[in-house]
């Protein structure tokens, strides 16, 4: 992985993935007790800053490969970016969810364009029916976050970003990334080193699963002990990856884990003082930025808003907090 | 009214109001059975296109006059527009609003840094109260719409639109844009005027409150009967202006009206779609769009949500019809 694969990611994606705006609100300065700066990739196509690693690696297979189609493993935000990607180039994709994924998500995604393929979570092998698939048709997998391509055009935000910064004389701060396997995390902390190196990343989890923080505290790969019981579940993984810890152990950190009621009332503000819709593990950046105030050393705050996929009941929730 | 009164509004608010985004998503056109493009002011700075009018007003005052200070008459978008703006150039800023409005647009308000001056709707006349203190302090009204340096501010939405959609190489199109004293609409349909001829703008309204669709309709200024009875309250005004009047008349039209729950219903696609909040009055221009697409002509509309302000149980409201 290096600066010159985000480049190139940047230019095969430029038309394709938004460059989404840097916002602000005086009433968060005010929460956060300094200034923050607000990269709201809800706004992204797909409504997650996953069509930006779908994009990316779709577009860097050789047209052949790319022909025969592309394979994930995702129920979520991962899914809806590479299905996007494919629709896009007009080539087949395969996404393998649990029978038991929420209905809007699986129809969301097979109005992609995507083959949904769902199997039994207690009976049946998700990889091996994966693998079945992807012999028999030639089709390439594409994973969520430990590959290159894609780590290199989540990268793409920290361009945006070191540009976005510059423009308003800001070159020094804290950049606050919702972390779940940490392809975002570690793409950002690449490209921010390479053309704005003032800024650190610092990686923001769910409590309970900051696997990512103790990793990094631990100088080595730390695992989640459960997979469930937060609703930020778009960013709940089980480890950090082999290729993005390493990264990240370079470049980032402290991690930050914030409790899921701060995420609740982080989507509230975003509601309150951004208008946007953020999904609860896309909140817990702007969370810990709002109210982990202590936690933080920089004057200036970078707040990814990672994504908005979330479903109408748990945004009710969020607003029943203000 | 002219374009170059629009161009220079657009320079002196320049690095202050943000250049919103143009958005689109292929659910929405899918919906309405055509590309639809959104123009999304809901991210504009205070959450609506309103501060777009307040700035260009306050920075076309002499710095003299500025520095006595401004007044308005407003308990929502325009208020926190002049408000803001007030607050950027350090001057002082007198919001008349009824002592029963809302307490978060009070409070709102005053956190932006203006003076709240409240008056009792069934016994005190704001006109009178509003007058005596600006003779007495020295104060210039910054009227709602009609006025040309807060109409040439809001036409810098249409110059944004222009370019934006020559980089989509679109060139004609219908572009909706909710209405009420016409100001946003008026300044609009002038900078496409001048910039982009193949686009025409046509007015969206809620139901029961037509006044300005009826206006063209006739050639001549018709009221609304009424001023309460639609959620839709942040465009509703007892009729279009005697400035914004005759350049709607000349340039845009046939106007349009959709019912509250067909707002509620595009707030709800908003959200489902774009990630975005938008108010019930803001999303009108949507819903017309969407749900009312026999009436429409163009094979591209630009919609444009004006504004985001909407308390949580509305919000919750249009999230229930999902």
């Amino acid at each position: 992985m290096n600066i010159d694969m985000i480049r190139a990611a940047a230019l095969r994606i430029q038309g394709h993935a938004r460059v989404t705006p840097l916002l602000s609100s005086p009433f968060l300065d005010e929460i956060a007790g300094r200034r923050v700066l607000i990269k709201p990739e809800c706004l992204q196509v797909t409504g997650s800053f996953k069509y930006r690693g779908g994009r990316s690696a779709l577009s860097a297979l050789h047209p052949d490969e790319r022909a025969r189609g592309v394979i994930a493993f995702s129920s979520g935000n991962h899914a809806q970016g590479v299905a996007q990607a494919a629709q896009d180039f007009g080539v087949p994709a395969v996404i393998i969810m649990p029978a038991d994924a929420p209905v809007l998500k699986l129809e969301n995604t097979r109005a992609m364009g995507a083959e949904v393929v769902t199997y039994d979570r207690a009976t049946e092998d998700r990889d091996a029916i994966g693998a079945a698939l992807a012999d028999e048709r030639g089709l390439t997998l594409i994973k969520p976050f430990d590959e290159p391509e894609v780590i290199a055009g989540q990268g793409t935000l920290g361009l945006e970003l070191a540009a976005q910064t510059a423009a308003l004389n800001v070159t020094e701060g804290e950049v606050l990334v919702p972390c779940g396997g940490g392809g975002l995390t570690s793409g950002t902390a690449l490209a921010l080193q390479a053309e704005a190196p003032g800024f650190r990343v610092r990686p923001v989890e769910p409590e309970g699963f900051d696997d990512v923080a103790r990793s990094l505290d631990a100088g080595g790969i730390q695992r989640n002990d459960r997979m469930t019981g937060s609703i930020c579940d778009s960013i709940i993984t089980p480890a950090p990856g082999e290729l993005t810890f390493p990264i990240m152990h370079a470049l980032c950190g402290p991690g930050l884990a914030v409790p899921d009621a701060d995420a609740l009332r982080a989507m509230a503000q975003a509601f309150l003082r951004l208008k946007l819709v953020v999904e609860p593990g896309g909140a817990v950046a702007l969370a810990a930025a709002l109210f982990h105030a202590h936690r933080l050393d920089a004057d200036t705050l970078v707040v990814v808003l990672s994504g908005g996929n979330v479903d109408p009941t748990v945004f009710a929730q969020a607003l029943a907090t203000l």
